[in-house]
């Protein structure tokens, strides 16, 4: 393995381009949400907190991006495994660590650089504006 | 969305109410109850521990409140949602956040103004006096 | 020293009592309070958050109770030990331990049956308005 | 003193509107740092870290903007109250508190709506670049 002597990460501006794209789907879908962005190092860059969004997703959002660079795969993919009868069932217990679908990684090229959380609506519904989120990325 | 720039929100005399009326039914139902009304920021409004009250729900009674608040459904909702294979399995986990029934949202209009939780019996007790302390509300 | 074999301490309606009292208090000083009242085994008895009280004396306000109660002493007294020339300095640092005026022990004879916190304005409103707490009790 | 039913609150427009011009102001001085705003319930509205600020002001960006509202006061003023001679000295072991200037509520009309927080730069850098941030809502 290669030795990294920098880490790839997301800036602030590409960090609000991601909330502002999650933000427009979030309000297409009537779905008041809590979004977070973090850096490559896993360190909150930005947060935004829709009008109406719940109290209880502010950190369920910061928490969602923590995890899905945490374990570089999406909390809808961690969630799979963290069942019952999973191989990380239990992994929820982990601090700041969720298994709601909604936080997505964000790579450059073959490495993460940070990633996007969002919370709120049905994980359904997260998923797909965290996902609009990694879309708005220019 | 409608943008808001005010919160409506619980008045201490209206917790009270609501304390009074749950702890009528409390005794009613001989279950020593810790009671917790929070305001529509979820911080703590009023809260009254019943003679012979577990000590164990002091927190408990606070967190239903809270959380009721939080994601402005009842906890028995939320404990629907969070079973092994809900959509929000292992919410438990995040600080404050309890999914056992006794935590009900209060409404004024269409807005939610605070909520209360009640803790010290089986769920199906505490849910009863949450609700009639929501009932108390004049 | 005899064998206690039981805990004098207060009950829910001495708690109301002493709030009440307190509240009234606060309310011709026109200083809007957090008040709590725990018990002999210095858990939290009752608590209520007067309209426009700050947010961060929440804590406070039931911290105050609990070091009153946990040292047997009011917390007027025990900032007197806590200066950086006392013996307790730094005892502030332990949890839920606070050393500003306004907790103040509540005895029933010689033994020390709970406390009384109060938090909202300056130091030595809020230790009148715990001292009206206390003479409230009937 | 008059009853609440409604606390009027920040909106996320005008959190972003003062974060925007606070950067602007921390990017004049030369200072990378973190900057957040609550709401009227103390509850995180928006967030955002500038590119190489210290990590160890994300969560202190935030304490600040939520001890500005926890006691509707500027930090730096709560500051001079906690020195060791000062009536609130050992206030900053509360969770969540902290007196390092660069936290300010904001006010509409009389009432205080949130606050915001700025950390990165010394305190007189962080105050100056919080204060922007109030002069730039709208």
């Amino acid at each position: 393995m290669p030795v990294q002597t920098s880490l790839e990460t997301l800036t602030l501006d590409e960090a609000l381009q991601m909330i502002s794209a999650a933000r427009k789907k979030a309000e297409d879908l009537k779905v008041p949400s809590n979004i977070a962005v973090v850096d490559a190092g896993g360190n909150l860059l930005a947060f935004e907190r829709m009008n109406g969004a719940w109290l209880g997703s502010i950190q369920i959002a910061q928490d969602k991006a923590y995890t899905a660079r945490a374990f570089d795969m999406s909390t809808k993919e961690l969630a799979k495994l963290s069942g019952p009868d999973g191989p990380l069932f239990g992994i929820h217990t982990q601090p700041n660590i969720v298994i709601f679908a909604g936080g997505i990684p964000v790579k450059r090229g073959d490495q993460v650089v940070g990633a996007i959380g969002s919370s709120g609506g049905t994980v359904d519904q997260d998923q797909k504006i965290a996902e609009a989120g990694v879309h708005g990325l220019r």
